[in-house]
């Protein structure tokens, strides 16, 4: 199958999935339901369920454990947009030519849209629905977890809020995208591996594909922000450096930058080779996140 | 042991146990791991944890296990206090006498405080040094992503906001807190069974002492908050009055409100004397919560 009829495929699966749970939910918070489920939409490309489907299909795990874990992490995504867009962070008006959530839901349930969509992601990781054993669902959410908290995520975006209006060097840069971007990125190849109770040995290589695919998958990122346009991208190009964010093309240049986020995507496509599995969509998606014009 | 004690014991042990996971923590984002071991402990009274201990003793789980649950659903609840403080929501300066996290840190440490430390409840609630097995660590997080989100406290919340400025129904009102406060009550009841592996039947009747306890605390709470000066509860008195939000005593009358947290209590006890353990503790708290003065 082709990346865009997988990415096509992948996006209504988890799309319907989601909804699902959403529409199952009590009448009791309206408001929230919708904001929550409004937020999930404006996620929009369904990167990280695409890793989580495409790992774990490579390795044989049932697509309807996969269902949960790619959910899962796509909850977790979702609601760090919501709370990313917020006045208090980056103030955004638009995510993909929509009005944020807090512009549309107010700022109260925005806040409550994100936390409640976190602690969804974890539902669905420990759901038992998913057909997995007791001992896989625990490693669902112990690999989600560190993947969105301090040591990920969460703390990813605190160096990001530090690193404004500064000059940071290129290794912080490194660490902070290798956190705020990346982790979650680890963390959707490595579900899918637990899903399908793979070895170490498989799973520490898929870590490593899924480490420099995230790095250039950020580096292209801020390789778009400088030569995107608004209609592409869905917000202004050159927001970042408006806030005077430190970016790869600003401490590396922006040839240099490109040349990097294609070196690292073709290195994390070369680590797949060392596994005897069918893994095209995963390089596929390699060479996507360095080709790509939004 | 006495009630007092056994909450010093409890308060001491989790709180040791929780900052002894931030400390470990890497130092590439101080302020936030600051914000959260401060919003960690702004949370105060240990009341989940104290649930979570007692209840796990009572049925023979063991320590350590139950030092992990514990600090799972204190994770939960003191991040929900340090979003609800935010100006977004509830805007307050100040809890306990102290100032809030967003008064403090600044807005987006506390937003991102939050989220971590929802995602470090869960992090403890699947960690496997707790020496659970895969199946228990699964259930904890089931448990507490059930009560913690949409079904749950954050389900609450938005029924709250919701609530403001206007008169709701009684049985509203009680959905509304079952849900704000009563399910995290629950939590922590549900979490120390887990770590014993408890009976389905046993399970079933700490959550009916749970599910009052919880209503009675409410309740109570509504009631304090007419009775009771801003030295004590370390907010000013009449403040929810202030918002002209429903309350039982606004309801029901305070002389009726303390008569319906007294008998709510009492059935919470008597629901206990239905099993054959030692669960003193377990009523001594339900006793507490409509005795305490804060």
């Amino acid at each position: 199958m082709e990346l865009n009829e997988f990415a096509l495929w992948v996006k209504n699966r988890v799309n319907s999935f989601m909804q699902a749970r959403l529409d199952a939910f009590d009448a009791d918070a309206p408001a929230l339901k919708e904001a929550m489920s409004y937020g999930l939409i404006l996620g929009g490309k369904r990167s990280r369920p695409l890793l989580v489907y495409a790992t774990g299909k490579a390795l044989g795990a049932s697509d309807a454990s996969l269902d949960y874990a790619a959910a899962a992490v796509e909850c977790i995504h979702a609601y760090s947009l919501i709370h990313d867009d917020m006045p208090e962070m980056d103030n955004d008006e638009l995510r993909r030519g929509h009005p944020t959530v807090h512009k549309k839901f107010g700022q109260a349930t925005a806040l409550l849209a994100g936390d409640a969509l976190q602690t969804l992601g974890f539902e669905f990781a420990s759901d038992k629905n998913s057909g997995l054993s007791g001992e896989l669902r625990g490693e669902l959410c112990a690999v989600l977890a560190k993947g969105a908290g301090f040591s990920g995520m969460c703390g990813g975006q605190a160096m990001d809020l530090d690193a404004e209006g500064k000059h940071i060097p290129l290794e912080r840069l490194r660490v902070l995208h290798s956190k705020k971007t990346g982790a979650l990125i680890r963390v959707a190849v490595a579900m899918g591996a637990v899903c399908a109770d793979a070895d170490e040995k498989t799973k520490a290589v898929l870590d490593e594909y899924a480490a420099l695919t995230g790095l250039a998958f950020q580096v292209w990122d801020d390789v778009l922000d400088v030569i995107g346009d608004t209609a592409v991208i869905g917000k202004p190009a050159g927001s970042d450096e408006g806030l005077d964010k430190s970016t790869y093309p600003a401490l590396m240049g922006l040839e240099e930058a490109k040349l990097y986020a294609r070196q690292t995507a073709q290195k994390a496509q070369d680590k797949l080779s060392l596994l005897s599995l069918d893994t095209s969509i995963l390089k596929a998606f390699a060479e996507f996140t360095v080709s790509r014009d939004h």
